[in-house]
């Protein structure tokens, strides 16, 4: 670090995180230090994830929730330091899941299941809807299935995702939810049911967004637990001809437009010429969950680098953290900040929205063009267990305005073997979170988000963009 | 096994069991080779838990729903041979859960917790009471609080139960759940809500009975799941002078008298003489689940048991199935069954009641008075990885008959350790059964029950029952 810079930011910036360089010249802690610092004792990372689940709990995009995690957010990026916080606001088209959730066999195994809206899915009223139910095994079954097959019946679509590390089976079964009830409904079906898309044996749902295209009226749709929807393949193999019953009672609603917004902060650098490095995560929850893993673990991982850096002394660009609003539902934060924000050059993205299990791999969309700060950054990162990788980098769903302005992209993949355990379910609580593996997130955000800070040089992309990758994130 | 009996079981007595001797003259297999057989290849005790989750589910005490189970239950006895069974109706008076059990903190951390009704709550009404919490670390704490301190608000308490294999845990921490809501009314508490009485962090509440004396009028009282007691905490922490106000609704109420039943059937023995051998389950469930681990599979072990035993001939003495109603609740029916059959002695009496997971421990109260058969039994099932115990057993909950005639009684302990991750809870679900274990469960029941119900000579007690048995016993 050099010194003068760092007696420039104590004295002339509004510039106060708690580790400068002060007035007895003892010089700040190196890199090395503070992120090995973290790895033992970041503290910074819990707090949030710990202040935000506990003070503000769910926080529904475009409801009056998600505008008190703003508000608890910037107080909280103030109490600590940042500078230029602010919140961005946007209007979004919202909706909210409504509080009665019940549906249960009728015939011929009369039993109770839990069930939970999925985003976007339509209202049966009150009195709910009573029918036939039809399986399907896969979306292929379901794509099968004749027009007007389905007329006047619930459709319940089934897959077989299990866990994997890289999060990979979330593309092989997540269609069943963005597109099985559009397809059901085009088919004639009053109602779609889906098998959850997760990998727990909890007796909690997983939500989640789907989409109906602008020519099809959107009906109810809804995930059973996986345990409910065991059960009720099973009643299917032990059904024969007998036909099975479902009443389903699902009562969500459009608010119509509302205000969320987008929370930013920046630890200021030292060179305004140079564009700043972006780390976002996304403030929203669904309504389920206070949101723990989903996100704001990703929130507190990117505050804690951030404030980590600093403690090395005032970086050379400006750090700016974008605690993305209304992600869940349609990344209506992401597209904000990019329309806002797309004539302001950023010199890199990162993103953490994969939980707060261990970063396992390090990938990059430079590696082919700017392949001495790719390698600099794969082995500084290497001491913490974190792989280095050809794929290229596509970014977090949080980050449209890197993809948009065909910036450098960085993912710090986490470990996503029970990632799918917990996602989009009430299950996801504080307590799910592994706080040393947590700070291990910090202490490998911590080293990139150094390094990239105070990289004069441009830290130009170039590398292809993989076209699956955007997609799959962007539903997260 | 005398070929002599056999035959005559073969021929003249409604004795149907699918494995018996045979025109051709081949011997019946050993007990040995059966309970090898049952460890490896046993699908009864599976048929019967995936059949009762599936066809029946959910089956409160006094209901329905519990009727249902009823039928079901003898029915899947007649189609696997046994004989003389029945539904044995009893008079209940029946509690039931309602639908609406919702609960939200509106100050000073507005968010909505996940709750459930204990058994014997009262109501709130569908509008809820409103009122501050005041927290109590453990039942020491409630009871040190002066009498009307608690008027007008609601009592929160918690505890520190950990995972235990022999459940001695559910002793330490069950009193906040049985007598918390009761004492709390006598301080004047409105309501009381509790850390459920379990070892998981999964976003379900552990329900069970609560107990409210003649003298005391009962009071709303609910079960916050594990991860929303650990945040309802870190509020208190956090909130500093601040009030923690919530709002509470739960609906349950009171059918009056209802009916429910005891269901019994017998594998019939040679020698009618003999008293027969008890083997107890319950068929109740709490509304929340379709009850594989308590009680499905202690079902689905026993009927094994005696189908398995059957396999290697008639047994002398008669194997009585007890499927027992209303243990949920209160014991209902295995109050029923002994002022029923006092005067019918039983030769002993086993129960399986305490999940799937495998046995680990033997203990009988005849180890001083019968030392030679209690060796026999333990040195048979010692292969299988079950020690031998000094410990005095005292029967499950269904064996209040076996404890009122003093009669011979065994404990097959299984390994309790995630029991409580699951008791009571809407994630007690087939998934969570491991077959192998569950075999292991019928290898060794197969294994006492064929000792058992071919032993002539009488199987008296005599060793002293441990008084703090069967009151924990009682509550589960």
């Amino acid at each position: 670090m050099n010194k003068t810079l760092l007696c420039f930011a104590a004295t002339a910036i509004a510039f106060t995180p708690s580790f400068q360089a002060t007035a007895d010249d003892h010089a700040p802690p190196t890199l090395a230090e503070v992120a090995d610092a973290a790895l033992v004792s970041d503290t910074y990372a819990w707090d949030f994830v710990e202040g935000v689940t506990t003070e503000v709990g769910p926080r529904q995009a475009g409801t009056e929730a998600e505008e008190r995690a703003r508000i608890w957010a910037m107080d909280w990026l103030e109490k600590h330091g940042f500078a230029n916080i602010a919140n961005e606001p946007f209007e979004m088209e919202t909706w909210v899941p409504g509080t009665t959730h019940s549906v249960e066999i009728l015939e011929p195994f009369p039993q109770p299941f839990v069930i939970q809206p999925l985003g976007n899915s339509a209202s049966t009223g009150p009195d709910g809807i009573t029918a036939e139910v039809v399986e399907f095994s896969s979306m292929a079954d379901l794509s099968a299935a004749e027009d007007g097959s389905l007329a006047g019946k619930i459709a319940y679509i089934s897959h077989q995702m299990r866990p994997s590390m890289d999060g990979s089976h979330y593309g092989f079964a997540g269609p069943v939810r963005w597109f099985g009830p559009s397809i059901a409904a085009s088919k004639g079906a009053i109602a779609t049911v889906i098998k959850s898309v997760g990998t727990d044996n909890s007796r909690n749902p997983h939500t989640g967004g789907t989409s109906f295209p602008a020519r099809t009226t959107p009906i109810p749709a809804g995930a059973l637990s996986l345990p409910d929807a065991a059960n009720l393949e099973r009643m299917f193999d032990r059904a024969g001809d007998r036909t099975i019953t479902m009443k389903l009672v699902l009562t969500p609603s459009l608010l119509g437009t509302t205000l969320s917004g987008n929370v930013v902060g920046e630890i200021v650098g030292s060179n305004p010429d140079l564009p700043p490095v972006l780390l976002a995560c996304h403030l929203d929850s669904w309504w389920n969950a206070p949101g723990a893993f989903d996100d704001g673990a990703g929130c507190g991982i990117i505050t804690a680098a951030a404030l980590n850096v600093a403690k090395t002394g005032q970086p050379l660009r400006t750090i700016r953290v974008l605690l993305a609003g209304a992600e869940e539902v349609g990344l209506w934060g992401s597209k904000a900040y990019s329309e806002a924000h797309i004539d302001e050059p950023i010199a890199v993205g990162i993103e953490s929205d994969f939980g707060a299990d261990r970063i396992w791999r390090f990938e990059s969309n430079f590696r082919g063009s700017n392949p001495d700060l790719h390698g600099r950054l794969a082995d500084a990162v290497a001491r913490f267990g974190v792989a280095n990788s050809s794929i290229v980098a596509s970014g977090g769903a949080d980050l449209n305005i890197a993809r948009d302005q065909k910036a450098a992209i960085i993912d710090l993949q986490q470990d996503g073997t029970r990632y799918f355990d917990l996602h989009h379910t009430p299950d996801d609580t504080l307590d799910k979170i592994d706080p040393v593996q947590l700070r291990q997130n910090v202490a490998v955000w911590t080293t990139v988000v150094g390094i990239l800070a105070n990289e004069e040089r441009a830290i130009q992309s170039g590398d292809t963009i993989a076209d699956v990758g955007p997609a799959i994130k962007a539903a997260r």
